[in-house]
């Protein structure tokens, strides 16, 4: 009766919906998930669709006017997140505007490490029972194991138990065993022809970075990264939280299988990359910031989204892999690295693991900015770590033509001096859609240097250039002219966009500064920058734009994934996860909301690149 | 094309099969049990139904031919097992022939015990965190409980984690911790309301048997008896092996999901009686013979069926409920005892810890006698151990009137030595249908008694009686007259029948026997009965056929179910796991077959009482 049904092109495909359903979600349930970076709350006006009928729609509500144009609605252009349906109707969704959780390859390993993975694998000769020595299959491995290796296992996996007996006979008492930690055996196989394999999960707010590494040579076999599909409830950690809690159990079900889908997508694409078997992978870690490591491991995350903020469980923990619907071996353990507190997440103390012997002397710094920015300083002897709420700005999110880095992002940007000359680079070398993260910073910067913008961060409207024009009461500059851009648009750097950048890299600056202060005082002695994050911005762009406080551009050293290097070290050599839970324990969390030194650090900071520095 | 349609009456059910199909198997598959002694060999001639229309049957076979009789076979009578059906027809299958799985109230459990359980709980009040104390909640509990309790846990079950945070907050940090060996937390509860039990299983080849017991104050709330569902499969234990064996896993997984069906019926009937929730379940011990054992841990058991018949596992293991699909609290472990052999179980290891207090001084004898029959000679300081195979005459198999003991069975029978009258007594009061095997027992002793059998046990032709008869060319005895019976036919015990009895009671005495004699000779102080069996027959009789070896008749003491009781002493007191793993360590597996001693006991022991022996 109130079914109605919506069609969608260029797909070509039908759903079924009720009536008053708004678009948004009827999208998300035929698995066609457009960007959404405010997950439905109708502030951030990217999910826009085109209607070919919109009579049948909910009339355009106030959200819509502001975030579109006049052009865009009378095109038949809405927010999906707004439309209400109310009768049978057609739907413009461009294939481009869709997340296609696009799969990039991980950049190389590049961290030394011990070869003691948490499994093993032990060859066994074993002699067949008689009526004299008339032992049990487990005894006779349990006892062979401990009299040839000197390992002592405590138990079996009880999933073992359903064909081992079979294997055992059918290989005439020649096998190999997989022995977890020297504790557990959790895998009876053939004596030849099977791998030893590790997965390594970095599940990043936005990204889920994996390494599968051969657990016998060390070597990586392959790796690989794609958009987190949560990315459907909303591209920041809070929305995905409010939803959780808005939901409850169920809402945290859902985005545990949303994530968990998208674990196995990836592990399908390596596992058939690197040519082995699901079967294989027999020990996973896994790191990620305070609520993905809550919802991966299924658990509760409330606590996260009211003062003080504290998680459920921060101790390191081991779960089969079985129980988490994790495809790769059934036996095989998931071990949680620990977290530190809310807002410093198990990917914080993987990283710290990662960069270890560096930590040995003089103080560091390590910078990870993902959608928020965690900061630890110290050395070994002593840390102090800090969450800074950075925003989403340095990954496209809060900016007009903002977007993340895919193809067609403006990626980098040049603005020459004296001709004020924009040059642009498009991920893809195609016509720019948006600007992503490193080309705001490019730009903010370029424009600074280029004398466009004051240390406070305003525009110089006094200076001549075509590309700085008014649009309402605020002044924008043009990075990309409508006949270069893909719809045929201005992209656009606004006052709005400017002030974002300045508040993102003003509470990184003002952390670090802070953390610098409580440790004694003194410089790091490096600046360790973590994520893709590091490896894709200009850093002498971030440098001058006041992003680091103290040292020299020398200084500041792009590490890659930090955290994912640290759960592949955390494979490779067992001792490191005890070494994660000393670390967990030892740095120390700095609030720094509740600090009044870290107001006034902020906002010296907001200018450029600080309200005491001078130069160019 | 080839599908067919049969229907039951009185059911009133159709089914759909397969030209060629055998009645034993349609009837399985639509839940219609009938006592299949042999599992469908076509030896047992237990199946049997009646056909109302013949012609859709293949021919009637050399096996039915033989276990039935001419006016069987003219009724329409044929043995599911071999009958094949080539198009539509009906079928009569009594509702009595069926297998309801009739429910028994356990027997009072009697054993003594500590009260040190493994799944304890602590009430915990908390204090919220701070800014200045944002511990994670699973620190604060684990540092509660071990400040207030000395309590050191580990980990944490990953499934509290869902709902854990959303509990502390409902109830404002009051909350019941649950944790399991000191070890693991397995629940976060309300402060109040919930109880804590225990659930001690004993899987036996016949009988389910289960006890549900407080673990807060040691008290039994409820228990109770079911069939074994598996008996679908074959009444014994070689006819199930068998089947697995040939299915493989799938038999292996078939044969488990009946079993766990079963018990989780019975937990349901369990906890609606004692008027407790399923979750409040947290604590899980099981004990059963090697088969049972490893069918329920769902191990594959080929290992059992080829010599020397090891188990694929002996050792005590936990293995989380929710793994094995057992219907109590997700998070709760079940408890495996170990086991001995591949014909001693864990039922019988959880026997001799029952009893443990009474093996201080002097030898005891334990005679645990199921469809099987285990014996344990000795003290604390130095146990035997062997199984005898006695067949399963004792349990009204094998005996041409045989049935189990269930609604229509005579279980009593007494014989004047004067007048040879009969007198019986019924299970139920109603007409007979059969005897079981307390009323074989019985009637096998009584007719010794009465001199109609001489001590060889054959009958003697020469004494006058009209109940003493010639079929074919072996004697029988009638014990009810058809026009006392259910079906009106005689109910009559063979010389065959006799037979086996004598062969199964010479299996245990000589075990018993030989037992004494490697222990050192000298006479056990007692002799302890376990299982139902000890508890139903006459001791009396079973005493003067010559069952028990060198005692008097007061040092014979039916027990109960021990292996249920062990089971039960192992959730009231945890430290008996250890023992019961020192315990099956510790006790010598003495096997029977391959001593030359046991071939002459096993001879004279046929005789009734005994070779050796002369009384009367």
């Amino acid at each position: 009766m109130s079914r109605i049904t919506i069609t969608i092109y260029p797909w070509g495909r039908k759903i079924r919906a009720r009536k008053g359903e708004n678009l948004l979600d009827i999208l998300r349930r035929a698995n066609i998930y457009i960007e959404s970076y405010c997950g439905g709350a109708g502030t951030c006006g990217k999910c826009k669709v085109r209607v070919l009928n919109g009579d049948s729609l909910s009339e355009v509500t106030e959200e819509e006017r502001r975030l579109l144009g006049n052009d865009e609605l009378r095109s038949g252009q809405r927010l999906s997140c707004k439309a209400k349906v109310f009768s049978d109707m057609a739907l413009y969704v461009p294939y481009e505007f869709v997340n296609h959780y696009p799969y990039t390859k991980k950049e190389k390993f590049n961290i030394k490490s011990n070869l003691i993975p948490a499994v093993k694998s032990f060859r066994l000769k074993l002699s067949p029972p008689t009526i004299d020595d008339p032992k049990s299959d487990m005894e006779r491995i349990c006892e062979s194991l401990s009299s040839l290796y000197g390992v002592r296992v405590s138990r079996v996996d009880p999933i073992c138990l359903v064909d081992a007996p079979v294997v055992i006979r059918k290989y005439n008492w020649d096998v190999e065993i997989c022995v977890w930690m020297e504790e557990e055996i959790i895998a009876v196989r053939p004596p030849f022809g099977k791998g030893l394999y590790g997965l390594a999960i970095d599940i990043g707010t936005t990204q889920l970075g994996m390494y599968i590494v051969d657990l016998k040579c060390g070597e990586i076999v392959s790796s690989g990264s794609i958009l987190n599909p949560q990315v459907r409830f909303g591209e920041d950690l809070i929305t995905r939280l409010n939803y959780i809690v808005k939901k409850g159990k169920k809402g945290l079900f859902e985005m545990n299988r949303v994530l968990v889908e998208g674990l196995n997508g990836l592990i399908d694409r390596l596992v058939k990359e690197a040519n082995i078997s699901r079967s294989e992978i027999m020990d996973v870690v896994a790191v990620g910031n305070t609520l993905m490591h809550h919802v991966f491991f299924k658990i509760n995350p409330q606590s996260l989204a009211i003062s003080p903020f504290v998680p459920h469980i921060c101790f390191p923990f081991n779960i089969k892999a079985r129980e988490l619907d994790l495809q790769v071996a059934d036996t095989a353990y998931v071990h949680s690295v620990p977290l530190k507190a809310g807002f410093v997440g198990s990917d914080t103390i993987s990283s710290i693991t990662a960069v270890l012997p560096d930590l040995k002397d003089k103080p560091k710094l390590i910078i990870d900015i993902g959608t928020n920015g965690e900061i630890v300083y110290g050395t070994e002897e002593r840390l102090l770590c800090a969450s800074c709420a950075t925003g989403p700005a340095f990954e496209g999110g809060n900016i007009s033509h903002g977007m993340r880095a895919r193809l067609g992002a403006i990626e980098k940007v040049k603005i020459e001096r004296d001709t004020l000359n924009v040059t642009y680079g498009v991920i893809g070398g195609c016509k720019p859609e948006g600007i992503c993260g490193s080309g705001i910073i490019d730009a903010v910067s370029q424009l600074f240097q280029a004398g466009l913008l004051d240390r406070s961060g305003r525009f110089i409207e006094e200076r001549p250039c075509e590309r700085l024009r008014k649009k309402g009461e605020f002044l924008e500059f043009v990075i990309a002219w409508g006949y270069e851009t893909k719809d045929g648009k201005d992209i656009t750097i606004t006052q709005k966009d400017i002030r974002n950048v300045q508040l993102a890299k003003a509470a990184l600056y003002a952390g670090a500064k802070i953390l610098i202060e409580r440790f004694g005082g003194g410089k790091p002695e490096k600046v360790f920058v973590a994520g893709s994050f590091g490896t894709h911005i200009d850093l002498l762009n971030a440098y001058l734009l006041g992003m680091f406080p103290i040292v020299g551009l020398d200084d500041i050293i792009p590490k890659g994934n930090l955290a994912g290097f640290g759960a592949l070290v955390a494979l490779l050599d067992r001792s490191m996860r005890n070494e994660a839970e000393k670390f967990a324990k030892k740095v120390k969390y700095v609030e720094l909301s509740a600090s009044s030194d870290f107001r006034r650090e902020f906002f010296d900071a907001l200018y450029i690149p600080h309200a005491k520095d001078t130069f160019l």
